[in-house]
């Protein structure tokens, strides 16, 4: 399955934190790569490009000066669009046909969502129709799309990889 | 169940965001209430109790001076800590136990969580071994913890409330 994220609302003394975590939890729940539309901030880039390569993996970052082209063109590749929001339809209601796609970009807003894009997405989703997070409302969405994918994730070419512990801290440096 | 979080280590400057959506995170999937070590910040508990009032529940958050007494207290009252950390043990492999507890407290840390931290923990629990965010984490645990309770909870004395669309948003305001 190919995913796609696509941020809308970077701003980047407001989301820089919440923006990069939504990388870090894509790159960590299975999604290839997240595109970023708002103010431009190569620190956050390379702040997720950084965890690819010590950690390993493919995900890549980058911005998007237009998020409506991005959606078209995912469209057009007869992609199918996902909307996160409190305002969507449950999740469990519409999971069976989410399982059967191939080709998913998933948006996640920040607090004003332009009202195009509930026309557009193919699918508006809710985790919950709680005011929660869209770091939350991606994690929970990808671990149910990929059955629970965080636990069984292989990265290439880490350079650093934990070893789990029922105390404390291992980490072992690979070549 | 009950359930606590523990939020360790918070920033006013660089967590607020992170720090509101864990409590947001919580109320949203079944917690009782937030706790938080770190530098006060009235706004912080502001933001989360103004959600409670307009969204319903009983959910509380608060600053504490001293994370161990709140873990040790805890701990002699009968309850179990769960540290949420990404060199901790995979969920999967400790679930079954997990789901036998009655009240248990969730701790979250920021970049730097203290060593003693994993010692007084009961468990060490993984979701996932890579970096991602505190905020998926949590959630994801209470997701499975609960059993997918973000989507079947009702929240009393909630004065707006979403009806959940296919496109677009509606909210209904309530008496």
């Amino acid at each position: 399955m190919k995913i796609a994220i696509l941020r809308i609302g970077h701003r980047p003394y407001r989301d820089k934190r919440i923006t990069t975590h939504c990388g870090l939890v894509g790159r960590a729940f299975g999604a290839d790569c997240i595109i970023i539309y708002g103010e431009k901030d190569e620190n956050l880039i390379n702040s997720i490009v950084d965890v690819t390569k010590n950690w390993g993996g493919n995900f890549s970052a980058r911005f998007t000066d237009s998020w409506k082209s991005e959606i078209k063109k995912w469209k057009n590749e007869g992609g199918t669009v996902i909307h996160l929001t409190m305002y969507g339809m449950p999740l469990p209601g519409v999971m069976d046909k989410i399982h059967q796609l191939e080709k998913i970009m998933v948006i996640i807003g920040s607090e004003k969502v332009p009202g195009e894009v509930y026309r557009l997405a193919d699918y508006n989703v809710a985790i919950g129709n709680q005011p929660h997070s869209e770091v939350a409302a991606l994690a929970v969405f990808l671990d149910k799309l990929n059955n629970e994918v965080e636990f069984k994730l292989y990265f290439e070419n880490a350079k650093i990889r934990v070893i789990p512990q029922e105390r404390g801290k291992r980490v072992e440096r690979l070549n």
